[in-house]
């Protein structure tokens, strides 16, 4: 999940409740709810194959095998792409239909080799990466004293000791997105005072000494110095010895180059629908991951319960009307370059796009499902979450979440994300921390019941949600 | 903390219990209540200094100073002996009485370069961490095939297929006391079957692929093979690959040396007793850590309260009956050599030593007060728990922990420590983790409140400790 995502989502729960009448949300009609309900067998064999049966604890044993045969996947890799393959050949192999990728641009950012040193008060290797989209130093690195800040105001408060220096921010954690702004605006901000480089306290409310990497933006016109992530540790400790008035030096070394845009794909696979073919439920989660860790929590789970959703429903020997179709996007670490393309491409389709659903913020334990969309839509949404009721994952809530997904919003496509308890997302976020040991087998066979539940349901209604 | 704490508590716990006579803990007389209640004046302005007066916040800030100046503190190092000189000075100038160093001798190993590479099936550097006392290996390192094994049972089970393997342990996390027999032992059970060198899983129970180091047992007469930890994240990837049956190929690179005994100090500082000099009362902590983190919580914390306990009663102009003394141990580390070698100088004391108090096991918020004594003395350190009630703090608990104080048990010294709510201490614990972060000037604040009001009521009362 990129930086943008939780302040995107904020405005689409404000969105979300513009689109509920005054009066409260709509309630699904009779009609609706019988409907729904005439479905229970089928929903209970998708509940049973994931839960108990022959597609218990799958999709964790998918991944695993996935995240440790190919670790991280970076956008423009060539092992991302070997991962896309094995994607495409498992996914046919499965029997899924029209498996296929699509190609869309993605950027080259190559890490290399880094290091930050402090060197004075003492000689201390600092843990830190560099971020995506940074420039790298020359090979001997930029050597300067630091400025340590809190805040942007700080920074502009102190703008005539900057010159020259390496900023260090050291924002408090309020929430990933309102702290997010210093990892993706905090080089361009040090540049327009003279800085010479920007070390960025690591987005996270809690740390082992570990760094969290990430995108960060340039600010059209500004020159471009290098930025990176020191961890909350380093930038606590730098912060004290500059309260004391130590004089502090680091030396800052990064190989990072950018190499332009390269193809890459999204990865797409299908149970074509019965009845109304080219009408669609999307499911999704992005495939490419930051190049640390294993890429398991951002967003491998994401995209494997989207594929199990699909994989599920066809080994039961179900067809819904509509056509299901998983979209693993790529380079959604960057932004959305691949959702982006694929929108530009698909959005002739907007009209017959049911709803597009992503899960991008963890397979935790579930505990509902986020909509954005009309209130009898949510209304008809909800109906179908009772069916998660055992499994105390039936709430409904106003808003989805999915840097993938939003660009359909401007065409109201309702839209669809995984409410669950993540609260302990951003300890592993970006970080080497994100492996499959924060992955639990039970808690995913449940997210993909809800995201098959919830997929199976939508497309075979009669209708499609109104809008 | 080292390995043998927890274990070691268990016992205490069960003497504790058998010191009790049935029948219940002994209760203070009316006598000695009173005579604690006639100390409520001073307890009051100790308490009023730590906690709102001139010595707020002093420890933490005392503590980040040192930590941030000197970094990680390993036993042996000229890094460990500045740290001592510094605190010297300090505690001079604070206007301790009979500040000075006291020679043991510790052992110097130095980790040096160290890396573990897996091979195959795909080439991932592994973060790892060489365990104190390791010998290393040769400039290429050890590249062998890996056996995953989740227990001693099952090393022994499967001997036949060690023979030239890097034995990777992934024990599961039951509590430190049990898991830490894989980071003691691992080496040489490795090297009974053949093996030639031991990964072991990092000995916590929360990671963020955190490896964390700590000392290692080579038991004698068996061959010496080079003992490194991995992160649990990393342990558990090599058993899936290992459970599917993948190859793994490990190359481990280790410049780790051993440089036998080199002279090193515990540094006393003390508070001459007005009426009876020669009895003591025993504050402590380590000054020694591992050389990674700052050391700050293990056991920089333990450490500084004591200082901060005697700082304050200095300050205050008050002088109990008997000697304060603070002693911040070397050598812990690697198995309590500075206080072994202390007990050694100084057991001719054992009589007049009325307690032996460490702190070693977190400086968190303060739950209360572990001892190990006689149910008559239970009963009086009770009494004078109740001062730390408002603070929630009050709970006296059988069994004293402290690698550091235990010498003087076979003595029927009576010992006490910090009983704290210390849950995340295994999250940080001989990590890079282990820094000021984990710290929080207002729960020092009370641990170095608890610290001296225990030691100035029992270095002021008529009697010493009925053993």
């Amino acid at each position: 999940m990129r930086m943008a995502v939780i302040l995107r989502a904020a405005v689409l729960v404000l969105l979300g409740s513009l689109l509920v009448p005054s009066g409260g949300h709509g309630a699904a009609t009779v009609e609706v709810r019988n409907e729904i309900k005439s479905m229970g067998a089928n929903v209970k064999s998708i509940i049973d194959y994931l839960t108990s049966g022959k597609g218990k604890h799958q999709v964790y044993d998918r991944l695993a095998k996935f995240t440790d045969t190919f670790g991280n996947r970076l956008a423009g890799t060539a092992n991302l792409e070997n991962a896309i393959d094995y994607m495409l050949d498992t996914m046919k192999t499965d029997g899924l239909d029209n498996v296929h990728g699509e190609r869309a641009q993605v950027p080259l950012w190559v890490r290399g080799k880094e290091s930050a040193t402090l060197l004075e008060p003492r000689n201390q290797n600092l843990a830190m990466m560099g971020l995506g989209t940074s420039v790298g130093t020359s090979a001997e690195g930029i050597t300067a004293e630091v400025l340590v800040v809190r805040s942007f105001d700080e920074l502009h408060n102190r703008s005539k000791e900057a010159r020259g220096k390496i900023i260090v921010y050291n924002q408090v954690w309020v929430s990933y997105g309102i702290s997010v702004a210093y990892r993706s605006h905090g080089a361009s901000e040090a540049a327009k005072v003279g800085a010479v480089a920007a070390l960025i306290r690591s987005v996270t409310p809690f740390s082992i000494n570990s760094p969290h990497t990430g995108v960060q933006d340039y600010e059209d016109g500004v020159e471009k110095v290098p930025a990176a992530c020191i961890t909350v540790e380093d930038a606590e400790m730098l912060d004290r010895m500059a309260t004391r008035g130590t004089k502090i030096v680091v030396n800052v070394k990064m190989e990072a180059k950018n190499h332009g845009l390269v193809w890459s794909r999204n990865t797409v696979a299908e149970i074509k629908g019965s009845t109304y073919p080219d009408q669609v439920v999307l499911v999704s989660g992005h495939l490419d991951s930051w190049d640390v860790g294993q890429g398991a929590m951002d967003d491998g789970g994401g995209a494997f319960i989207s594929w199990q959703a699909l994989s599920a429903i066809h080994h039961l020997g179900l067809r819904p009307k509509r056509t299901l179709r998983a979209v693993l996007w790529t380079g959604e670490e960057y932004g959305g370059y691949g959702s982006q393309k694929y929108y530009e491409d698909h959005q002739n389709e907007s009209n017959n796009m049911n709803i597009v659903m992503e899960s991008d913020i963890g397979t935790f334990q579930p505990v509902g499902f986020r909509f954005t969309g009309s209130s009898k839509a949510k209304g008809i949404v909800s109906e179908i979450m009772q069916y998660m009721q055992p499994f105390n994952a039936s709430k409904v809530i106003d808003g989805a979440d999915g840097t993938d997904i939003e660009w359909w919003f401007n065409k109201h496509v309702p839209g669809g994300s995984l409410e669950n308890q993540n609260e302990k997302y951003f300890y592993y976020h970006h970080s080497n921390g994100d492996t499959m040991t924060v992955q639990d087998p039970t808690e995913m066979d449940l997210c993909a019941t809800l995201w098959a539940v919830v997929a199976y349901c939508l497309a075979e209604m009669d209708e499609m949600l109104p809008r």
